[in-house]
């Protein structure tokens, strides 16, 4: 079982659709339906024991269910708008409990802008919790994975790594306010969030785009329970954004004084190069090396 | 765990949000989106062991899953557009049928006009299918639950009872074409698709129109696998529409000969009658009596 194989195949067999201006592998879809913009869609569902266990508090479950997707849709350059949620619980579980998870979306879901519009509940041995996200991004506005050229530099919005060992990965913030920002006063040519480790994300941006990546290990931030660059890149649920934009454009970035002091964190970490060049992580030591190859996390 | 408990606790607590038309507590969520139409929203989740076992076909899972919300958009007279499918799988379950999952999805999708534009996969020791669909509806023509009132007729797009012994609930067809036709030539004042049992779902309607109602079990039609008008009441997985018209218009349905020409059932089960009255179940032997109480199939 092969997470990334099926979603290929899934996706060249997947029907195509005049409306759909983004199917299938971006981080959201989006789909034309209002007039001056497209609609963003994305679905996400955690499941107990491979996202989070039981020892962790249900509120938090349901802030990570809601925030993982308004992360995809801030990677989208969008705004989320409205939510379903989908609960499976099992036998006897407390009702406490179960409004504790739906605390914990609505605290996301109102904290971002978004309402929640309905879902459904039903049994399952372990818990699942599945949510689907509504965005709405200016027609043609989606920064996609596939944007990115040789020449752009790459960024990242924080500190990355060791999310698990910390417990970020229930708790974080996702990027909206940065991307809002990033959208409405730059060009940005591609971008992503990181959930399945930088090793990964990078390889669907780099895909996406058909480039290759040069990333400098010194320029990767160490986020808490992160030790080396390699738990950065193999750690997962970062959910910090990853983009890039062309040269002149990084400098303005780098220059604005007014990201600063909205508190925003902008770390430029490489650089966007030919699809030949491959995938290439410059350690501290200034070696030239691959990516650190990462387990598979959702199926492992 | 009261299924019922928790919606009404989560609905209570949702925040109000001006595009929402329709929020929690109906087939689908209804948002204001395109100018002219609203977006529907319905999010449904299924599980191994709860809404299907391992010994049927994956590829009917796929199916079961897309089409029991395509049900919920019919159920609101729209049409379907865009689905989300995220699956939960186990480790080392075959790839082979993880596709025939998808193919099933696709498969309904594909007959009812609807195109897959995302989801996500993960790991999960039973199987998890979750699916989110929109739909779109003529502004303000969304048929929801609310609408009965007394005096009406109460209708049913076919006969009820059985699925689950019958082998139905897996490889049913959702009835858009019949709603298509009912809300293209007829005003239908409130319509819900059977999951739960004719007695819920019947419930569900009476309580949000705040009318009660009178159904003849001698007119109600049973379905292969059940017996008597108990099982119709009790077994649910029907994916029939029941639907109140009335009473010129449902005459108007019963004696457009162009339903029948097209091969659709409409059966009059019914009448709505004021709230007060209750929920009255008439015997075949005349005697009045109250529906059939359920079991919590969802949560059993």
């Amino acid at each position: 079982m092969n997470e990334i194989k099926l979603i290929q195949r899934i996706r060249s067999k997947a029907s195509r659709h005049a409306s759909v201006v983004v199917g299938i592998g971006d981080d959201a879809a989006s789909v034309r339906e209002q007039i001056g913009t497209e609609m963003l869609l994305k679905a996400d569902m955690i499941v107990e024991g491979v996202h989070f266990t039981r020892a962790s508090r249900p509120r938090d479950w349901g802030w990570k269910a809601v925030a993982s997707n308004v992360s995809d849709i801030a990677a989208m350059g969008g705004e989320p708008r409205f939510a379903l949620i989908s609960v499976g619980l099992p036998r006897n579980f407390p009702m406490r409990d179960a409004l504790e998870i739906h605390r914990g979306a609505e605290e996301a879901l109102g904290r971002f802008g978004a309402a929640l519009v309905g879902g459904d509940t039903c049994r399952s041995e372990k818990i699942v919790i599945s949510v689907a996200l509504t965005g709405v991004v200016r027609k043609g506005r989606a920064v996609t994975r596939a944007g990115a050229r040789a020449g752009d530099i790459v960024f990242a919005t924080g500190p990355l790594g060791g999310s698990l060992r910390s417990g970020k990965h229930l708790r974080f913030t996702p990027r909206l306010a940065e991307s809002r920002y990033l959208v409405s006063r730059y060009t940005v040519s591609a971008m992503i969030d990181v959930s399945d480790g930088l090793s990964k994300d990078l390889r669907h941006l780099a895909e996406e785009s058909r480039v290759g990546l040069v990333i400098y290990a010194s320029a990767v931030r160490l986020a808490p329970g992160a030790r080396t660059a390699e738990d950065a890149f193999r750690d997962g649920e970062d959910f910090e954004l990853i983009f890039t934009m062309k040269q002149p454009e990084a400098l303005r970035l780098c220059a604005d004084a007014r990201a600063a002091r909205l508190g925003f964190d902008f770390y430029p970490i490489g650089r966007v190069v030919l699809q030949r060049k491959g995938l290439r992580l410059i350690g501290v030591d200034g070696r030239d090396g691959a990516f650190p190859k990462t387990k598979d996390h959702h199926f492992a």
